[in-house]
């Protein structure tokens, strides 16, 4: 007899998270559970002017089918930009314009995995990453964060060890742990994975999103062509335009556009040439100060309440940028049955262990700050740190 | 040695239609080679009213992340039209909103598909549903078309010995052939697939742009659940939006929204928004109307030029509907080497052979009508009738 689905189909996590945002679906929720930007920042009112202006200029064209690759002139002004901030040099023809990161991801695995081939990715790693890769079956491969990225031994090891393809990392203010790598472990991972010819998937949604200390070259700076770099819209203009792109080499890009193709011939381009007319109108540097100035003050509060209202036992990151925090509770707590006391005490986060391929981070937990008002973090943390002490004792 | 790729991104054919579009981007040849819609009925002023709505009304939510499944009034929009024109009663949750149809072909594929799975296709097929299922590598058979639908004979055989998952066919005005299903033809279609079980993925893009005759129904009114129904507003508003949908089951949308979710989160928002506002604040009747007219006056200009100017040894169909009209040529002549001589008369086409997965249908080609006014129809076709007359001789 066969069977209805796909066995890959089988293999997939629901995605918990999903299942949380309906269970705090509740006003009176504070909730740190959401991954989501603050809305205060989306600038409606130029988006709305970018719509007007390009459907009054170029109505018939903006409505119409286009290339698979997106628009030429938004690909030219991601690789302007890279060469800007980062002095990267990429040209429009190795960046593919996608649905959001998130079919980055996707098109990486339907072009690049075969079942079986081997895949690093950090513990505890991103959950929509490992859910989108699951569907291609690899052999799932999980590096520890420590402080400043990924632990080089274990990496080392891992590499010696298995026949790794693709290592999916974020390197800064990862999500979930908000963990950012250091200068020199960029520099040894890109040295390891070279070596390896291992190809690092350098998923990089928040880097512009950073409020304390200096940029970091992206790994891609040091590994160059055996890098696979993402990016989006998503947290710095709006997320709804679902756009993001891919910068890959030629001979790789050749084949993902392919893959983009049978997969839904083109990413929207009336959002497209929006979200371009958008950027060209306006000053997206102070759009981003703005944004970082806040989410900056909002990290700030969630820091200092931790650390006046946890218990010692309790350990946890301090970002440097992006929208997340990572919470270590003692060894013998589970985040899972203090999510269903919080939610009591009308507080949510989201629980660790679904960011772990290999059943680990039990006692794990990742806060979201950015879309939180400052006034209602302090309260939030109290409510979590009296459900913490409840379940110590 | 490891490949750098995945096996199955080897067995995808490159569009060819793709690489036609690029030969022909010149604005002297009429072009009968696309698939686009006229975008002369791109309601612009419409959208840009709409788009500015809501915005101002719900900015911020507009712009925000948003589920999975699609924006619910949208869905509620569509399960209501299936009533209103089909009678067919399909609950919003059965519905899931995707990029064009495209995207839900991607996703069928991911969610049923397992390699050497058997499915049956259209001879000629759909090309963009031959290289969205290769990625997931079926065992394809295909099943000829006649002139009121497939050859139910060959169907029958096909079923009785394969053990095929599914059958993708597009009922009304198929791509590339123009041919539509009789309702006997559909009846005894749905028969057959219920005895072997075999799920329908029936698409369904140009349904509402009949322009002869009197619309039938579809297969999913016989089907029922074994069907799998593909819509799109492409054809009927504009493409730009990637907004299409696919209606399911319950046990089976359960899975495709976790094949959705992982692939890109959701469709884009603002345009699902905008859409809907353009739905609700238009009379679309009316608007379908107005391109059934021009396209079927395009039809007729194309059907009476062949009639005129072609010899007398060439065959081709006469759609009731839909964008297309295949030519089949002597069986010594090829279509390919007649793109060449075309080219050079400044006429264009798309050759057959991509739309057969067993190497066939050399001798014919397809035809738009569509995109090109009415003046240049009768120039084109008595250019490509010179083409053929002196690949005959």
């Amino acid at each position: 007899m066969r069977s209805l689905f796909a066995k890959r189909i089988n293999d997939i996590p629901k995605s918990f998270i999903r299942e949380i945002l309906k269970v705090i679906d509740n006003p009176e929720i504070i909730s740190f559970a959401g991954g989501l930007p603050n809305p205060e920042f989306f600038p409606v009112e130029e988006i709305k002017e970018a719509s007007n202006k390009v459907l009054a200029e170029d109505g018939t064209n903006v409505l119409q089918y286009s290339t698979t690759e997106g628009y030429l002139p938004l690909r030219e002004y991601i690789a302007d930009r890279y060469f800007k901030k980062q002095g990267l040099k990429i040209s429009p023809e190795q960046i593919l314009i996608t649905n959001g990161s998130q079919q980055g991801l996707d098109l990486i695995g339907k072009t690049f995995l075969n079942e079986g081939d081997g895949l690093i990715i950090e513990e505890p790693g991103y959950l929509g990453a490992i859910q989108s890769f699951s569907f291609y079956r690899p052999k799932f491969n999980s590096v520890p964060l420590l402080e400043d990225g990924v632990d080089l031994e274990v990496l080392k090891d891992t590499l010696a060890e298995n026949d790794c393809k693709l290592f999916y990392g974020v390197p800064n203010f990862q999500n979930p742990s908000g963990i950012t790598y250091s200068d020199n472990k960029r520099r040894a991972v890109a040295k390891l994975l070279e070596e390896s010819n291992t190809i690092f998937v350098e998923d990089d949604p928040y880097g512009e999103l950073r409020f304390i200390g200096e940029d970091i070259p992206l790994i891609k700076n040091y590994l160059k062509d055996n890098t696979i770099l993402l990016g989006s819209f998503s947290k710095i203009v709006a997320p709804a335009f679902r756009l993001g792109w891919v910068v890959m080499s030629m001979d790789k890009m050749e084949k993902a556009i392919v893959a983009k193709q049978a997969s839904d011939l083109h990413s929207n381009y009336f959002a497209q040439r929006v979200i371009y007319q958008y950027l060209i109108d306006n000053d997206i540097d102070q759009h981003i100060s703005r944004i970082k100035e806040v989410y900056g003050r909002q990290r700030e509060m969630m820091v200092n309440s931790i650390k006046e209202y946890f218990p010692p036992e309790i350990s946890f990151t301090e970002p440097e940028g992006g929208m997340f925090l990572w919470i270590t509770l003692p060894k013998e707590l589970s985040s899972l049955e203090l999510f269903d006391m919080a939610i009591k005490e009308k507080v949510a986060f989201v629980p660790g262990s679904p960011f772990y391929v290999n059943g680990q981070g039990k006692n794990t937990l990742r806060l979201n700050y950015s879309n939180v008002a400052e006034e209602k973090i302090e309260e939030g943390i109290k409510s979590l740190a009296k459900v913490i002490k409840r379940a110590i004792n």
